[in-house]
Order: C-alpha cells, then structure tokens, then sequence
C-alpha cells in the first residue's frame, strides 16, 4: 500500500441482491464507477459497508471480488471489527491472501471496554496481523471513543493511521496535533463535512460517503483544500451539503444515511438497493424522493 | 420447557481455558454446583457468558456439553444474539438440533436501530426460529432500550417471556404492569438486587450473576420473595448486596462484574479463570482481594 | 423539627394566579387538605414548587404565609437551591425569622462542578445556615448526581437527611446501606414509586408529588410499607400507579408532571393551576383529559 | 449598536475580590486592556462572566461601571440568563437604564424544557425586552440545545444573532447555512477553537474566552480570517491552541477554564483572581504552572 494513505478512500457500500447474496454485477459497476472518479483508495466493510450485518461467508466473497476488480490500481484496506477476537483475524488473513493491501481495526463493540483494555487488546491483536492496519474511531457503534493516548499507542505498535468518526471535530483536531511531526502516518475525516478543515490544518484526507455516489466531487474538494483554494472549497463543500441534506436525511432512524446511499445508487442504476437486516431498503415513497433529489444534484454537481 | 420460565435462571459463566479452548472439567462442575444448589434453569451465552467473545465453534461446543451435562433437569435457554442474521439462526439451530430448550434475542448491537427497526427485525427473524423464545433488554451493550410496546409486539410473536437487564427498575415495573394480565409471560429481573421486588410485585424470577458463585442464596431469597417473608428477604438481600459490593468491584473497569465472578469460582476451585479477549483477568494482587471476599462471604452466606 | 423526618411529606406546588402573585386562597385550602389527609411535614419551593422560576418576592410571600397557616401543625422544610450562595442565605434566613423548621440544600445548578467542588461549598454555606439542613439529589436539573462520598460529608456537616430524586433506585439502596447505623439520618425517596422499598429496607419516608392531590393514600401506604402489610402494599401502589400514569402523562414534555399535579388541583378546586414561566398551563383539551382522569381516580381512590 | 454584530467579542470575566464585591479596579484595567487589543464588542455576564452565581446588586454594578468605562467606545451586550422571567427583565431594564446596547438570551436552565416550550418563552419575554437581542445556546448549563428552528423562530421575533457554545460545529456549520441570505444575522462561534471555520465559511465572529488574555491574537486571527490568509490562520490558530491546551487545562474539573483567565489574568497584574462560589480559584500550585505557561506563552505570541 502506497504511504501514506491519503486523499479520498470511500466507505464502499456493499451491493447484495438479498441477506445472502452479493450483487455481483453491482459491485462490478460500483468499483469502476469509484476508481473513473478518480478517488484514492477503497475501504471495504466499514459501517457503510454493514460488515457486522453480514455472514463470513459473504464478507470474504465481497473481499475476493474486490481484489479481482480492483486489481491493485488503487489500495484496498478492510474492516475487521468484531466481538471476537478469532473472527478479526480470520478476515485479516483472508484479506491478505487475495492481495489487499491493509485492515482496519475498531474496538470490539459489545462489552463496553476501557483505554486500557483497548490498548491490551491491541498488543494481542497487533503481532497476529498479516497486514499494515489503521485505527478506526466509531463510538456511535462500538460505545468507546479511543483517546488520543490510545491511538498513540496503536501507532506505537505499527499502526499507519486513524480515521475519526466521532464526529467530535476537537478530537479531529487533536489527533492533528498530536502527531503533526509524523507525515506518514494518516489522519483520515470520517465525517466527509469535515474534509476541508482536516486538509487545511495538515490532515490527510476523508472516508467520505458521499463518495460513493459523486466520486468526482469529493475528489475536486480534496484537490482544492490541498491547493488552499478557498473559493472553489466554498463551492463545492455547498454541494457537499446538499447531498448530505437531501440523500441521508429521508426518513427518521440512524440508518437513513445507509439506506440513502444504497437507493440513490439504485436509482443511478449501479447497483440493487438491498439492505442487510436489521434494516430495510426504503420503500416506494421514499425511493421517489431520493429520485428527485439526485435529478437535482445531477443538475448542480458537475 | 416447562412454561413459564420462572426462579433462578443463572447466567452461567463460559469457563474457558484460553480464548480458543473449553475448560470442560470446568463446565461439569459448574453445572452440577448450580444444579445442585436448586436453580431453576440456566441462561448459557449471555453477556455474563461473553457470547460475542467467542468463535462460533467455541459457543456451539458449549451449548453441547451444556446439553449433555444437564441432561434435561432443568431448562436451559441460549443466547443468539449476534449482528447478523445469519449468525443468530445458526446458534439457534444447532442449540434446537442438540435439545435445548429455548433461545434468548436481544436487538443488533452494531448499528443504532429504532424501536421500528427491532420490530420488523423481530418480525423477520422470529418465523425461523427452531425454539421459544425470550427477548432480552441490555441497552448498555445494544445501544437500544426496547419500549415496553416492543416487547409487546415480540409477546404477539410468540414470546414467552423477557428478560430486562436494563437497571432501569421503573420499566421493570411498566413490564410487569404491561403483561400482569399473561400471567404465563416471564417477567425476569436481570440486575439480580431487584429479585424481590419483582417477585413481590408480580414478575417470574431473575438471571442473577451471583448465582453462579452462590446459587442456594438466590434460591432462598426467591423462596423467601414468594412467600412474603420480609425479615427473611432482609436477611437475604443484605448478603447478596455483600456480593455487589465486594465481587463486583475490584478494580475500576465495567469488565470487574466479569473478572470477579471468573476469579471467584476459580478461588472455589470449580473452574479456570480465564476471560475472552477484549478483557483479561485478574492478576495476582485482584485475586488475593477476591480470595478474601470470598472468606468473608463464604463465613456469613449459608 | 421532630428528627428524624419521616413518612409523607409532599413537595407542595406553589398556587399561583399568575406569574407574580400567589393564590392565597389556594395555598389554604391546599395546606388544609394536605395536613388533613395526614401527611407528615411540608416541603415548600423544591422542583414540584417551581422555586426557581418565581422571583424572591413571591418565594417570601409563600414562605411567611406558609407558616402562618401551619403553625407549626406539622414540620415545614424550604427549598434553598439557587445558583449564587447569597440567594440560598437570603431564603434560608427569611425561612428561619418566620419560625419554618429546616432548610432543603441542591448543588448550585448552572455550572456543573465536581463532587469536590460541592463538598467545598457545603463547607462554606452550611456555617451560615440558621437552621437545620436536609440534601437534595436531583441530577436532572442540577446536572450532578451527588455521591454516597458527598452525601457522608454532609452528614458530618451537620445534615440531617436526604432527599433521592435521581429516579436511580441502586443509589437509593446505597444510600441506605451507607447510613443504616444512623437511624436518625433520614433516607427519603424523591421518586414516590420507590416508597414501599424505601420502607421496607429501612429508609424513612417520601417526597411524594402525588400526595398533592392523594395525601391520605400515600400516607396509607406509607403504613401499610412500616407494618410490612404486602398486600396492601399491592393494591395501595397499584392506585399510586394509576395517579403516575394517569395526572403525569398528559402531552409529551417534561414539564408535564407539574401541570399535571396543578390541573388536577384546580379541577378539585382547591387553587388555580397557573404554572409558572417557561411553563404554561394546559390548555382546554389536556384539561378535559385530566379531569376525566380524575374521576375515574377518585371512583377507586379512598 | 452597530450592525451586524461581528469581530471578536471576549465574554467577558467578571473581576472580583470576594463574593460580595467587584474588584473595580481590575475591571478598568480589564476593559482598557480588551480595547485597546482591538476587540469589537463586549460581552459581560455570560458563562465566563460568572453571571449565575452572582448577586443582584453586583451583576448591577458590574453593568453601570462597564458601561462608564466604555462609553460607547464598542458595543457592550449583557447575559440575561435566569431562571424567573422577572430576573432576566430586571436585568435587561437595568442594562437599558445605563446605556448599554443589547442583551444575550439563553434558556431558563433548571427545569428541562421543550424546544416548543422554548419558543413560547420567547414569544413572551422578547415584547418585553428594552434592547435587541441575540440568542445563546449552551446546552452543557442549560440542558437544551436549542435547534436551528427555535434560532429561527428568535429571529422572526427579532434577533440579531446566535451565540453558539454547544462545541457541536456541524450545528454551527447549519445555523450558518440557514441564515446565509440574512447577511445581517450575526452567527457568533462560542467555541473559539472554530473562529477560523466560522468566518471562511460566512459566519461573524467569536465569543473567545482567550481574548480576555490576548485580545489581539484573536482580532489578528479574525482579520486573517476574514482575508483568508491560510497560512496567517494556519500559524496564528497553533498559538490559540496552546492557550487552550496550558491556561485551560490545569487540574481536572469543568471550572478549570474559568479559573484558568482569573488565574492568568491575575499573573499579567490585571485582576484579582477570585472565583465566585461554587468554585474555589486555584491554589498555590495550580497557580505556579499558570505563571510557567503564560511566560511561554508571552514568548510566542505577539
């Protein structure tokens, strides 16, 4: 994997025909559709990507697949979060033993754990790893919020970089600080509104969601916050607003932002919409919707 | 299963010897320890039991042994929860292919889900269930609180009973309120202080942690609940909150309920101590504090 | 004060005909019913009495009336709570020159501030205070929930019991625990749910926003709870239960328990139901509601 | 007052020399030093001004000296923050009566109130107001976060702006998109850490409490802001992250911040360093590091 890790790395959805079955047309498209948009790198098995939805068996398939699509034009890094420690490892090595380039590792997410509990864990987890690995902050999902104590500890034992998705902008910016004389190692915005402030003050780039949908436009952004290009940032993080008020707000749960993804992709005809349980697709009223919106995006974002 | 599910119905530690491996010996005598101390079922792979820690292959050797130490004496029901599907089924299957007696579901704990969510979860997962089935509220650990009229709609499904671990007593309240009408719904207390207040109120019985370590304690203090007998219940509950206040309390993390009662049962020498990863067990220091408690508790609990 | 205090002693709501001007006539018929239905002490200007949103004029004026129309029947306790330390002296002062029996301490609620920095301030205000004092646990409007640590403190300040409104029945039970060899620190419930417990397991009595309206029935319970009556015990709280879920759940905010207890009050006619800003009355619809709720009580409640 | 208003306005501290009296003198040099930093407003009696746990007659003659001290050099704004409607009009009156220019309104803050609840407290306090006014949202003291519809509603009624401590920029980054055509709508950060992204982004200006100490570092950073000079922005937010990261930071309880500026003010021989009950100013310890972190930081900062 090309170092550091930088630039825009979409959380990839994972297009599925059923709970079962992998769309594996879809992810064909979706693959060429990110990669021609020109972002950076691909994380697979995220939150956006329902990793802890779906079975081991799909999982390594769509890691298979993704390898053979990609074919190294771009680096490929995998979620392995899990409860049990056999079960991250076990797509670890799988991960490895298709040619992806590195994993992604958050906290064990049922028994909520300490800082240190987490770094014990790491130091467990770390020397079984066959590839490079970034850390990855979720505590939405997995209830803690690593400190920055802890994620110095992770880069101690190897890591080469974090993505924050926190949403906490100050932690963002600690991270930042913290190890503002270590170049090569990443810090990557999870939350995609966020990816001009992190380029500006000396961040590497974002896990943007919206990428999956309008690969070019998080694109230009990262170009123009890299270029410092103030103007041309106002501009597009405008549209990158509107995407996030238009697709990941229909409806009313939490998982409205992965349901609007997945749909807006339907409805650009690259891939099914099915959701993993426990959640569902939308339904006929809120596809209309999110039909709409994308006319009107499609309109405004070049 | 005999129905209702009622009494003490121990969330029975996993004893293991590392993270890959069953300590067997120890699991027959920790099963006849809580037979013979007149329990009333037994609650295999809850969170006491660290489910989520443990590889599938692990959980399913368990839950066979479990079925063949007990033999049918008593009830025994398991846990599925899981993030997937998938995996929830398989647990269920292989724990009806085996003979035991029921299942134990609580809600998806990776992604955030609504109250909405969990009822067509319910509505999609309950259909292939093999057993009956109790739910189980553990919001601290699933992130969801389910309403009483989730647990409503799960009693519409077909469940027997629900398990609330909740520590909120006024929804343990609302639940017995809810259902004082079904008699035949289990009503079971999961924080193990609130054993007589459920059973004076009108619930069934509660899966208490300390019954593992002092299962007849428990099952006086139920006797005592059902009988009304307030010095008894006095008498009672104050060992039991020595329990709390001296097992449950070493050292400073969430995972101390754990640690100490795995430490205390490898001080009665019924099995090995060792925890899952993400946690680890107590060192040398913790455990000579635990082997003091248990001095103490063991002179004073009959 | 007759030490300790003990039974029932409601957190008296203020009658108001508008923002700045009491209902005289509705604190008498108000104090009359209350003392004639048995309960044992007043609690003036706490929560239920919206002490914080009426001006310190109108806070006097209850005071002195208050008194008056006691006179010394039963024991009458103030609410002190303020953000500024000269607004407590100065309520504490004025309530000890009318002949009022003790004074009710909460932490300074704007700031949120330690369990340090309210131990230091108990150390500062309680040398000033003119009469007895009682703590006053009520995290959700002051931010704090003051531990078992804070409240011992008190205690060697000088308190002379505590008053558990955080709805947290585990920091109840410690509380009792703690203070079970000072029968004369007195342990009251603020969650008038919990009365029965408390008594059974050794606290004294409850601040009991219902006994407003009911005052013979929580006082009734309140015996049944001392002669360990468990089937009285049932059907008295199954009533208390109805009041709960009945007068306290009209319309969705917060703020709906005091207008609840003030509507129910208004339609006894025993004082207006003006609430003070930022809260309003309920209107035409919601009060219809109440009354219909009130006469299905009052058919089953003695 | 000018409109809209926009620059650096420190909130700020309120000098004293015990609970019950002003340290004059301080407040003298304090304005003289904020003025003659290049600041552009003032805003005394907010959450760093102590408002709440100050008297009365002292919250009065903090506002008479200011506004003689000032004498229309820059607008002054006053906090109304109370929890009785009749204080926060006594204090808005009293600011009128002297001269001053508008007054700051954030929630009543001991009862939880609605967002509805919030809306018809403005629709009743705003007619009687004497000033303009802007809004204050602080959900860490006063419990609601107040959505971009009741900022709306504020304004309809009148507003001239928001004051924005929920340390929550995505909320920031919306009041700034909501109100992007009412250019006259001041949109304030309370969190000074985000002034750069305020201002690039079309906000107005920042409420920082480090202005109390270094005014013209923050009025550099706003005029680098304002002509987006990254670079400038770039090296000028390092050394605002240094006062945040040594003045903000001694010791462990929320109070350190306040105490912090009292403390350091008090080493630059500006004020007195007393901090108002329930908070204790720093000790001799404390104080020592504060005087160790503002020689560095005197080195560094122009």
């Amino acid at each position: 994997m090309k170092l550091p890790l930088k630039g825009i790395v979409p959380p990839v959805i994972t297009p599925l025909i059923n709970n079962d079955t992998l769309d594996v047309k879809g992810l064909e498209k979706l693959v060429e559709h990110l990669i021609s948009g020109g972002v950076h790198g691909l994380f697979m098995l995220g939150t956006t990507g329902e990793a802890t939805s779906l079975s081991y068996e799909l999982r390594k398939e769509l890691i298979k697949r993704t390898s053979e699509l990609v074919a190294h034009r771009i680096p490929v890094v995998v979620g392995i979060t899990d409860t049990s420690l056999e079960g991250s490892l076990e797509i670890a090595e799988y991960s490895a033993s298709v040619g992806l380039d590195g994993v992604v590792i958050a906290p064990p997410y049922y028994l909520p754990i300490s800082q240190d509990e987490m770094k014990e864990y790491l130091e467990v987890i770390v020397p079984k790893l066959p590839l490079p690995f970034l850390m990855y902050d979720m505590p939405g999902c997995t209830k803690i919020h690593m400190s920055v104590g802890t994620i110095r500890r992770a880069k101690e034992l190897g890591a080469i970089g974090v993505k924050d998705s926190s949403g906490d902008i100050n932690y963002l910016y600690s991270l930042i600080q913290e190890f503002k004389d270590s170049p090569d190692f990443s810090i990557i915005a999870g939350t995609e509104l966020f990816l001009p402030e992190t380029i500006l003050y000396g961040g590497h780039g974002a896990v943007a969601g919206g990428a999956n949908l309008f690969p070019k436009l998080f694109v230009d952004l990262y170009n123009a916050s890299v270029e410092q290009d103030i103007e041309k940032i106002r501009v597009l993080r405008e549209q990158m607003i509107m995407i996030n008020d238009l697709i990941y707000n229909v409806g009313k749960h939490t998982s409205k932002y992965i349901k609007g993804i997945k749909c807006a992709l339907s409805v650009m005809d690259i891939c099914d919409d099915y959701v993993a349980w426990p959640i569902r697709r939308y339904g006929k009223e809120e596809r209309g919707k999110i039909k709409q919106y994308m006319d009107t995006l499609n309109e405004i974002i070049n």
